[in-house]
């Protein structure tokens, strides 16, 4: 790139989605990652570099993975016992993806849901990731200016997801640690009412279950009310379960499709679901979003979205007889989610030991970790200087909950799921050490080191962990001096 | 599916654009297909089906690409040699692209257009498809009821591609078979003036080089033209080239991208084009859909769109591997192009030979084929009986020009790369036999053959030839009566 352009003339010739932010990246949530992407850790080549707790991926389980695919050639259509099959692959770009993909799919969301509902490959639609499928099911719901109910805090990029290109709006509905942030029927009737006295359309409510990033779930009753409350305004609900089968202990994980089965009442055309194989499969490379719908025309509609980006038919092929292998699925679920609760219970004891708790959660990918005690004081200020310390001087990436939207300052969440043993390692020595200096110095600062030039990206080396590396030449700004407290400290106070 | 639900619920809970038509598929264009879909020609199973020629597919060279697999088993991450990289690749979501897919990316594009020109692989936007990668460049340059001006006849689908969600429009500039629909700067100025005269804000203008559907190329001095033209207007241009490497004899394509880098005054920051793997290299499934912009924040506003519709990172890895072996890309090119030329040259002469011409094109996978003499009088209304009568009971699926905007009736677009050779001589038959039963009936119609129940679907054959398939339900309407003069008969007049 290089060309001389003038910052003042695009703005004229662009359009206003592409002179705004609503791409959503100029928060601490993706400056985390471009700090890991400027000085990512690499335990030989770069062993004091910016550990990357801020990707929610799954990298627990790849040997059942290469171990699946060794033993079937012939899934693939680049092995010689598959490229018969290279051809008719390679031009299949029909939008209702190949049948005996939807059909996988259909039957992996029953087993991933604990098996007690049946999904139907006939609403299966394809989106390009769970991005791309959500963006589509805001688009056949929403015009420009309505709006959307989510519990706070959410995903940090549903603001690019379901707002910037669909025009739609997301209004949060916060949840504070008072009552372990669960959301009430009194909370969204209030911010319903709200919304329309400022003659604003709810067209529907979001919710994210299992929930991200707080890494609890939600109870029967609360999914029987939220249905209620949309059946009641005949307005949407829209459920991303896309970490479902990351539940890694009781109680056990009830999807929206389990719930609207067991309703006399309900109008099913109002009810999505949201889906993806990037958490629960650990593909989040192949692009697999799904939405399915209750609602004919949305699963029409949205179908015909799909074009805007399908599923590669490779990939397709691939996981066609891959989620189709029953015992490989059940067996796969069973032990990845084993993997999962060993290392998040040995990731929250050791914090434990250090005084410093987090939200007692059961799934996902991530911890919601109290932090409230080492803030200066009760601000957002506060909690974006004590991240700035974490993310320079600890060198570890965790998100703050500002980026999730949350209205209580302390809160961040920390991804244990997306590194190797030695590296949770590494990162519980440098939390400890970290906690250990608080705990040291009587002026309550944390001493700062001689500042160093940030490394040139290792392109080789980012991408293997790295989600999604962000625009070059984008620098993490200065870090700045704070006064942390101890939790210890603070704990025996 | 099959819940009960209201249509008029819907139309209140979903969004205008789920409501509306704006998808485009209410066209012959469509319809043709799902004519296919219902009755799909197999040589065996189904010899009078309808034959497919409406799907602008490269099937030619196949046996190049399995061999190049075949030698090299390392490209996939799901052969012995491959699996290594499994877990990387699997987990790679970085909206740049890997590195080498980008790199490989570009050195193909140089290839593709005849090598006189270079890439930058920073510039390199993945999007899903050349759909998703054309809707994000709209979405980049253009407000909700901007315009685009497009040189018609145009793709059928740019409807959707471009105006659907995006919200913008299209403004067709009629060209026709005077100059053989060449676009003139003239035509553009009175088109831009006359929107601006109703307020309507043009962004740029768009064209198709080489042209679907015509199968032709722009020459070097209309290429610059048009650069001046949206120079003076400091509009954009957007040169959709996914064709260009479907050129099968002189002159050589010309891409915009060395038209600018020969003139002397050129705002390049206005320049961007959309490439494509699926037409260039046979691999519609695969979902490459490349942008590439002269822009820098265009790069970088689509680069964070590429997140809805990325390319499966199996997919780039095994492309990134195959595009970057220049030898096997050399060869390809030069082969596929040959296979090419050598189908149009049978297809167009055997046409002649009925007294049937197209429009002397180049390129493409299609032909623009002159039916004009067929028709009853010079409306659509006859063109769409004639196309009734093609579809119902020659059963070829070709598309009507007035799915592709044009004023002129009486064009065909027809589709010769997508099958065997055995298929086009059954084509050719069913063609032969229909243009001599004109000249056999005395009143100039056509017998209508006794009425049968449309075959169920076929999935297996139908995934494997078909573009999109389109929704369950849908059927073409009965096949009217017409009366279509035979070519040999008027061109004897």
């Amino acid at each position: 790139m290089g060309f001389q352009q003038t910052h003042e003339t695009n703005q004229v010739l662009l359009s206003k989605i592409a002179i705004s932010d609503g791409h959503g990246e100029d928060s601490p949530y993706f400056d985390g990652w471009k700090a890991y992407d400027n000085d990512p850790f690499h335990p030989e080549n770069n062993p004091s570099g910016v550990i990357q707790m801020g990707l929610a991926e799954n990298q627990l389980s790849p040997d059942l993975l290469v171990d699946w695919i060794k033993k079937h050639p012939k899934a693939s259509i680049c092995t010689d016992e598959g490229l018969l099959n290279f051809k008719d692959i390679a031009n299949f770009q029909d939008y209702h993806g190949l049948p005996e993909f939807r059909n996988a799919i259909a039957s992996f969301m029953g087993k991933a849901r604990g098996g007690r509902v049946k999904f139907d490959p006939s609403r299966i639609v394809m989106g390009g990731g769970a991005t791309g499928a959500s963006e589509a099911v805001i688009f056949c719901l929403a015009d420009p200016g309505d709006a959307f109910l989510i519990p706070s805090p959410y995903y940090a990029a549903f603001d690019r997801d379901l707002q910037w290109r669909t025009r739609a709006q997301i209004i949060p509905v916060h949840c504070n640690s008072s009552n372990n942030f669960q959301i009430t029927r009194e909370a969204l009737e209030v911010a319903y009412k709200k919304a329309e006295e400022s003659n604003i359309k709810v067209k529907g409510l979001i919710i994210t279950n299992p929930s991200n990033p707080l890494g609890t779930i939600y109870d029967r009753d609360t999914l029987k009310s939220l249905v209620n409350f949309v059946n009641d305004n005949n307005i949407h609900l829209v459920c991303d379960e896309i970490y479902c089968a990351t539940v890694f202990k009781s109680p056990s994980f009830i999807s929206i499709a389990e719930i609207i089965e067991e309703m006399d009442h309900c109008k099913k055309e109002l009810i999505h679901i949201l889906s993806s194989l990037s958490k629960d499969m650990e593909l989040p490379g192949f692009r697999v979003g799904i939405l399915y719908s209750y609602n004919d025309t949305v699963v029409s509609i949205a179908r015909k979205m799909s074009s805007f980006g399908l599923v590669s038919s490779q990939t397709q092929h691939l996981l066609a007889a891959m989620l189709s292998d029953d015992e490989f699925v059940d067996n796969f679920l069973v032990e990845n989610s084993k993997r999962l609760a060993k290392r998040h219970a040995r990731f929250t004891k050791e914090l434990e030991k250090m005084g410093i708790t987090c939200l007692n959660g059961n799934a996902g990918l991530f911890v919601w970790m109290d932090l409230r005690k080492l803030l200066k004081d009760q601000s957002f200020e506060s909690e974006m200087e004590l991240w700035r310390v974490i993310i320079n001087e600890v060198k570890l990436n965790v998100s703050p909950g500002s980026s999730f939207r949350v209205t209580e300052p302390g809160w961040f969440r920390v991804c244990f799921a997306n590194m190797d043993d030695n590296t949770v390692d590494v990162a519980l020595g440098r939390i400890h050490s970290f906690v250990g200096k608080i705990d040291k110095k009587e002026n309550n600062t944390i001493p700062m080191p001689p500042k160093k030039k940030p490394r040139e990206n290792k392109l080789r080396l980012s991408f293997s962990f790295s989600g999604r590396r962000y625009e070059e030449g984008n620098v993490l700004k200065s870090p700045h001096m704070m006064s942390p407290h101890s939790p210890l400290v603070r704990a025996k106070t």
